[in-house]
């Protein structure tokens, strides 16, 4: 279905229902969900269907939508109605601060009086808003990689997970399109393996050439092949720089530093979270054993078997050179520079 | 079948054939393969039926006795006889020391005139003296270790890996017994989870308490959970301590050295190289893309992924804290207080 990574579209508003790219069987099956009630998002997002911050923000925007509609008022929909609908889908998943926000921001035109239109419209813009400052990202952040370098992201970044063009993965194929890389590393990303199903897809669909490594390959890999960048999104930024991301996010940036790497996170502004001060202040979400003990569901690990299941970790921000987003670049993050960019 | 990690037997002599245990199949499914000629046991390292570097270099001095035999010959062996039966198993995995070691031995024994009753008695001692180095090597590591310990360990170096009560798991149980331990954490070790499948089910049978986790989450584990100590094995240590061992072996110690925790690389003398000045110089081996493409055996990645594959990385001297053998502790080894080890 897609030739390049700006086109893998995990959203498609369809008039009368959300069509949910299912994640979870690609890339060996392209399978859309009609999503035409706010649970049937809330369980996309739960059960990841559909992931990555911006993506699961843009699909509760729409889950907005069909709960207004679902209440079938004509004029202005009072806040205390869709409460439900919005605690329900915030709880979803607890990291990504895109849910949250983009939650608020669709309470904040209820509590100005918006139809269900009205509600649709915003959704809309808020989707088309992603797309664009994808695009004003991956330049400013292509600007940043010297022709010939070796590039590694972890995790899924890319068209999947935004709704636009992507944010690390979409720095990532510009910088190749600019002629600046050599060679993109995908970290397989245990326990989903996003970067095996997903982001190598993306980067065969843009031609960016690549190769696959397992995660605790990556230091070996920065010692053995010259890695100059580590290319990340992420899940929340906090004031003071600290970045919440998939697990093995800051195994990366702190192998960067031992290697001489450099270490790059690209978030639309929507991904700060200004009223955070520090990132262990960050709620990380822990999932269940079988993630680990069962991959793709075929039982690994003996019966009993007790995992720690972190799917986030925190990279402090002294280890992130260049903070990448739509309104600028940020090297060497610290709560003024982050203040300077939002002010 | 197996009541501790010291019963978890990988090798069994039968008079008539060699029974190695299928760890492939681990821990869903016990199975012996029954190895009636050398070409079995070459096939069963290199496919990983049996693994560890020490257990591959016991199950090749098997393979030489099935060899011998099958020449039919009384009295002493010419070793030109027996030449294309040592260089097939020693090409069978490149990395581990101890395959070649056993061979050699083999090798010298032959050229002392052995017969075939007396290589068996040869094989027989080798895996006795292992029996015994893992049971001395257990109580050297285990005094190193604090009350109170929490412990991280990679791959698996237990009863499976070696043929004795193992190396880094040896010392990790002995620990627990000696009430020094609070748990142990076992990475799950991409791409062939013998973490996952192995360690767990050996530290389970032992009565360890433990939790498993993903590779990526070392780092992560290391701040939020405290680890004191990452034990490993190696399957190659050369002269200047510089020490060849599962990929991800090196992202740990790495991680290590950043958080505080220390590095204890736990290894009969046989896996000492002396031969290879440092690290840079040992082969490492590298697989089949589908190892990681195809978790399994399941396809995950797009077709025509390229990976980069390598299955070890050395960890450097500097990043050891401890070199554990049944000769002794070195402390921060080096080339000169390795020498002195082995003089």
């Amino acid at each position: 279905m897609a030739n390049s990574s700006t086109e893998s579209l995990p959203l498609l508003w369809r008039d009368d229902h959300l069509a949910i790219l299912d994640q979870r069987l690609l890339p060996q099956e392209v399978h859309y969900i009609e999503a035409r009630d706010y649970h049937t998002v809330t369980a996309a997002i739960r059960d990841l269907a559909v992931r990555g911050a911006p993506a699961i923000g843009i699909a509760a925007a729409y889950g907005v939508v069909l709960a207004a509609r679902a209440l079938g008022v004509d004029g202005p929909i009072a806040l205390s109605q869709m409460q439900a609908a919005l605690d329900e889908m915030e709880a979803a998943r607890p990291t990504a601060v895109n849910l949250a926000w983009a939650l608020r921001y669709m309470a904040q035109q209820l509590e100005q009086g918006a139809t269900a239109d009205e509600l649709l419209k915003t959704a809309l813009q808020i989707h088309q808003d992603e797309r664009e400052n994808n695009a004003t990202m991956a330049r400013h952040g292509a600007e940043l990689i010297e022709p010939g370098s070796r590039v590694l992201t972890v995790c899924n970044t890319g068209g999947l997970a935004t709704g636009g063009s992507g944010t690390a993965l979409a720095v990532i194929v510009e910088a190749w399109r600019q002629e600046r890389l050599v060679e993109a590393f995908s970290a397989e990303t245990r326990p989903w393996f996003q970067g095996a199903r997903l982001t190598t897809w993306e980067l065969q669909n843009a031609g960016v050439a690549h190769r696959l490594v397992v995660d605790s390959a990556v230091p070996w890999l920065m010692k053995n092949q010259g890695i100059d960048w580590v290319i990340v999104g992420a899940d929340r930024v906090v004031a003071n720089g600290d970045a919440a991301n998939k697990i093995g996010t800051y195994a990366a940036a702190l192998a960067a530093k031992a290697h001489g790497a450099k270490t790059m996170v690209v978030i639309p502004t929507t991904t700060l979270d200004l009223n955070t001060a520090e990132g262990s202040q960050i709620p990380i979400e822990e999932r269940s054993a079988e993630e680990i003990t069962a991959p793709g569901g075929r039982p690994l690990a003996p019966e009993g078997t007790r995992v720690w299941n972190p799917v986030f970790d925190v990279t402090p921000a002294h280890l992130i050179d260049a903070l990448v987003t739509e309104r600028g670049v940020v090297l060497e993050p610290n709560r003024e520079k982050i203040a300077r960019l939002m002010s």
